[in-house]
């Protein structure tokens, strides 16, 4: 089926999932939204984060997707398990895949999150991994500030390092062997989560899973693009573009074409 | 006359400008408007900064305020001008008074401004400067990580001091003896910034002006309240109610009452 993948973000960061996207079904069409205007997401209630998502689907609706990916760990935390309930399309989170993915990876079953406080306060990760697994030992940390850093390209700073370590040392006393990135900004920071957790501690990062997931649920829909042509990709965003497309390259690993402002949130 | 004066911020930080106002217009009744749901602003363009102030402008004129204060620099700097144009009550911002203060502060006419990206880029503090007097030198700096790590409550750690070290490092050096706090969330990390720029720099916080010049233009314009009752203030916030409550505090002095959200934004 010729429609796009809808994919929203309350920014820049979901751009590492439609990355991964593009790899591995690369015939898709791909309709990303961040909501610029209104980000971050990780700081707001529930309520806004619930209210700013669904203007979102609705928004991805119009663009006649057959499938919405929510690459943001907020609003997957928050919102999705309502969403999930109003809409017909299938719906895809990135907490799923994540926790798939770290139980698959732990030995000692001490896997750490590292989120924003929304995502924290949610526990959706604790849930889904205890539903799992019950006898995996969760340790949650919101990290504010990471993300800002992250934007500023503040990756390699020393300020940064010793950011991350105050976040990190009680999660380091606690003999994680995996921490699950729970914010898709979390990524352009591993250097230095590497750096400050060692190399022992796996670090994960939903965004290939994530695109597993897509691919999987649209097979076995029947909804896969079965053109062999490259597929298409447009990007909306709610604020202006320039800062945007600086920043979309150090998330998507290459230039950005096709961008567009949208109004109407 | 008894109407409100209303004040608007992106979020909290505003609530300096209230403190100073309720202290010097004891009688005056407020209405604050914090954009919580969509806060920063400083991170983003203009057209989104006009677009939000404009709503949040309508919003007061509904609640049939007097005048407003537009306690935001990045709303201030970006649209004030354009939105002056388009109102008839007087509308007052955080610029001029802010470079009033400086200018009558300052001996060795070296100012310096730190306020977010938006502000900056604006070059608002930097014309109005030159406007009223050319010969003064200004050296202007964005420091787009302060004001995550203010809201962080981060005002007296060490990273904090480093980041501020790094952002005023430039500033120090082009000998400024009086400096801009740009941004209303600055005022909580005046201890930090005292520290990093030593005692002979003169930090400038424009609150208490714009209380000045407001009860200045209520009286020209005969508005002022001549009831001898204590002012009521009414809160309205666009994200929930505890976060800010919590914030409040730090900014206001004192436990925030008759709280609202609304939602209408």
């Amino acid at each position: 089926m010729k429609r796009p993948i809808g994919v929203f973000d309350s920014g820049v960061g979901g751009l590492t999932v439609v990355k991964e996207l593009m790899r591995l079904l690369p015939n898709e069409n791909i309709i990303y939204f961040g909501d610029t205007a209104r980000v971050p997401y990780g700081i707001k209630s529930k309520e806004t984060i619930v209210k700013f998502s669904l203007e979102n689907i609705l928004f991805l609706l119009k663009q006649e997707v057959k499938t919405i990916v929510i690459a943001c760990n907020t609003s997957s935390s928050t919102a999705l398990p309502l969403l999930k309930r109003h809409f017909k399309i299938p719906i895809i989170g990135v907490i799923g895949p994540g926790v798939k993915e770290a139980i698959y990876a732990t030995r000692n079953k001490r896997i750490g999150v590292i989120a924003t406080k929304a995502t924290i306060n949610s526990h959706a990760y604790e849930r889904q991994i205890k539903r799992l697994n019950p006898k995996i030992k969760v340790f949650n940390q919101a990290c504010p500030l990471l993300v800002p850093l992250a934007e500023e390209g503040w990756a390699r700073r020393k300020e940064t390092r010793d950011i991350a370590n105050f976040y990190l040392k009680p999660m380091k006393k606690s003999g994680i062997d995996t921490l699950i990135l729970g914010c898709t900004h979390y990524p352009l920071l591993k250097e230095v989560l590497r750096r400050v957790l060692g190399n022992s501690v796996r670090l994960i990062d939903s965004a290939r899973q994530v695109a597993y997931e897509t691919k999987e649920i649209l097979a076995s829909e029947g909804l896969l693009n079965n053109k062999k042509k490259q597929g298409k990709y447009i990007f909306y965003v709610s604020d202006e573009l320039q800062q945007f497309k600086k920043l979309a390259k150090n998330f998507l690993g290459k230039d950005i074409e096709n961008l567009k402002k949208v109004n109407n949130v």
